[in-house]
């Protein structure tokens, strides 16, 4: 079943991500083309105050024009390991940093175009410290009862994929 | 914390992406550049057969050159009502038409740079028929128990968002 690339141009060469059109060949012969979108990876984290509540970070999301609430996440920088990654993003975004750090799974967000892989941690043994953005970052730090967790879900009022995944694998821990 | 677009250069205007770099206005007065990809949305269907088993379907995903296990999916066509497309999309990958389609959520897959809003749908009341796929798809269809499927989220043999999000949900439905 694999789509070998017959012909490759790249369109877009960014920071965030590069954009490359393929022409690839198909199961029965004939070919295709295939859009893509090239991103280096990242991290996000679940993670729990002192009240036993999830933390998550508020921002402006310019894609869909919306705040957006979130688990703390961020790109893997060049050659990064992403749990160094995920201790690193936990520290600047919320203070806190985590004694221990457990992979839980990884993901694709958007398997039919780009290549962005998510490595999601929990982290825990849990120490509060100061937030350290970076310059172009601007974000509200808060906590989220699983009740409200939930209730936000139903509502739309969070509709970050990370973030549904993080509350759905918490519920299941309480209800195990 | 709003970032009003100052400039916006069209970067590519593709079949299943646009991409678009904006200069916005940050709340501190600085501008940034934002990377966009827009893209007019997907659904996404939880369904199951007659034995119980969650139906899901196995791709080549070119954005990460790997087999992907995935719930039946695709993208909303132009002026497309989410719920018809998640009829339209059920019936072309599984030949199983549903009687009712329930709302469950919507996400952001890659909120930090990419607009793809995906509503989910539970689908019920099943009939089964034939498959239908577009000229240029090649997929297996199959269906996971709840604990094949908790496996291979664990083994990382699935790495797709929205299934994830889909047995995390039938998951919380066996142990309430």
């Amino acid at each position: 079943m694999e789509e070998k690339t017959i012909e490759r141009e790249v369109i877009y060469q960014g920071k965030v991500f590069d954009v490359e059109k393929h022409v690839v060949s198909l199961p029965n012969g004939n070919t295709s083309v295939r859009e893509l979108v090239y991103h280096n990876g990242a991290v996000a984290i679940v993670a729990f105050n002192e009240a036993g509540e999830l933390l998550v970070v508020e921002q402006y999301r310019k894609a869909f024009e919306q705040m957006s609430i979130e688990i703390p996440a961020g790109k893997l920088e060049k050659g990064e390991e992403p749990i160094e990654c995920a201790r690193r993003e936990l520290e600047e975004e919320t203070g806190y940093s985590a004694g221990k750090m457990t992979h839980l799974f990884d993901f694709y967000g958007a398997p039919g175009f780009c290549s962005e892989r998510v490595h999601i941690y929990e982290a825990s043994e849990m120490v509060a410290g100061d937030m350290n953005l970076d310059e172009d970052e601007f974000l509200n730090v808060g906590s989220l009862s699983l009740e409200q967790a939930l209730g936000m879900i139903s509502d739309g009022k969070i509709v970050d994929a990370k973030t549904i995944m993080a509350i759905q694998h918490w519920h299941i821990n309480t209800l195990k």
